[in-house]
């Protein structure tokens, strides 16, 4: 049987070890080929580079498997890929990750590693974003082996058009199994430091902390917390239907 | 009667003439705070700056009002803006804009003019993006003017938690009215066009026209090519409830 092409791609950079054990992982199953930033694209959001041209450049990633890093953002890369490097092959999905750092609740707006999987759905291919919820641990094998299987399903069982799973895999030795989960409530309860530079110059830094809203494991952020892998089916169709139905009665 | 305090930002630069345009306007009735980009920031998505520290310059917009030059993305603006900025006053509306170039379907995600306002509605204020559905059409005009009366309106109606609007002004001498609208379906049909430089390395430049596929004007796409004023309540609630009431049935 012919195996299936996953593109792989991720907002740490193709030097990150999460996207280098995510390529390893699926490389048992799967034909992978690697797109991503040449450079860490934390924060980014849905970024796409228009005024300016971009390059790419193959690269080893380890062995004897070369990937691709493009001098531009996560849905860049996505789009790129498909486009151009991969052009007139079916891809059969698409894997942003694994990233460092939770992309849970708001945090998702933020999100190139999000942002490289929306863009690959955009596209038309079934399309999963893969976080773990940590800056530090660095065992990435709970991640990879649940992107796998995660990824198996959804070849089998495909998504509807205009949807995504973003996944957040808890950073704990023992995950307690996967749950389907809804975006949740929490914000930052963010602010900014002031500093000043050398030449007594004011300069202002982002700082903060998660204001934890969501109470149930049928959110993201709590599921994560209680030790369970989370899986959110998302969408790019902001529509606030609820609203739009009242506002139709506002003169404008 | 104390006037309202206007927070305005853009993501195509303190500099631009839109976002003078619209400052001018909503000065006839609002106090108006102006914290917004350095420089261009088109299509950088909902990024924020974290990695980096962030510097802020007052700087002359027009006769003697001063805005706030911000070296980073509309969101780091709005955000810096009513965390260190205008620390401890209330502000009643943020409204970004007015951009060059339609903000209608999948360009929402894209979108830093979006992202400005949507940083806004995170942080709990009712927001407003606007955007002239033109690179070249200069005449801001009708789209400061249609911003101010719906600034209004949302000053008195006020808007839900977590909602903001998306407006799209037609870049046409004589608009015909305005209309509540859901965010169209329309996508890009893009590519890159392969380049040699100098040296003869490849780079890559991204092109491509908008996919129509919006029929009526019930949608942001239609009703701006009809020459209608189009006001799309969006959200950042990403979760597709639809799916995920099936997908809990997946064995995960």
């Amino acid at each position: 049987m012919k195996k299936p092409l996953i593109l792989i791609c991720n907002d740490d950079g193709i030097e990150a070890d999460g996207i280098k054990a995510l390529t390893k992982e699926i490389r048992k199953f799967a034909d992978v080929f690697v797109a991503a930033p040449h450079t860490q694209q934390s924060a980014v959001g849905h970024s796409i580079t228009m005024a300016n041209p971009i390059r790419v450049r193959k690269t080893l990633m380890f062995r004897d498997f070369y990937g691709y890093a493009v001098e531009g953002t996560p849905a860049d890369s996505v789009k790129i890929a498909v486009h151009t490097l991969l052009k007139g092959k079916k891809i059969d999905l698409v894997i942003s990750g694994i990233n460092q750092g939770a992309n849970t609740a708001i945090n998702i707006i933020y999100s190139g590693t999000v942002s490289a999987a929306t863009e690959g759905t955009i596209l038309g291919l079934p399309s999963i974003a893969v976080s773990l919820t940590s800056y530090t641990y660095t065992d990435f094998s709970a991640a990879a082996k649940f992107a796998s299987k995660l990824a198996k399903i959804v070849l089998k069982n495909g998504l509807p058009k205009g949807t995504l799973l973003n996944v957040n895999v808890p950073a704990v030795k023992k995950v307690k199994g996967a749950k389907v989960t809804m975006q949740g409530k929490s914000n930052w309860d963010d602010n900014y430091e002031i500093r000043l530079d050398p030449a007594n110059r004011q300069y202002f830094w982002l700082t903060g902390s998660m204001n934890k809203m969501d109470k149930t494991t049928d959110f993201d952020v709590k599921a994560v917390d209680e030790g369970i892998i989370s899986v959110t089916p998302i969408h790019y169709d902001l529509t606030d239907y609820k609203f739009y139905e009242k506002m139709k009665n506002w003169k404008l």
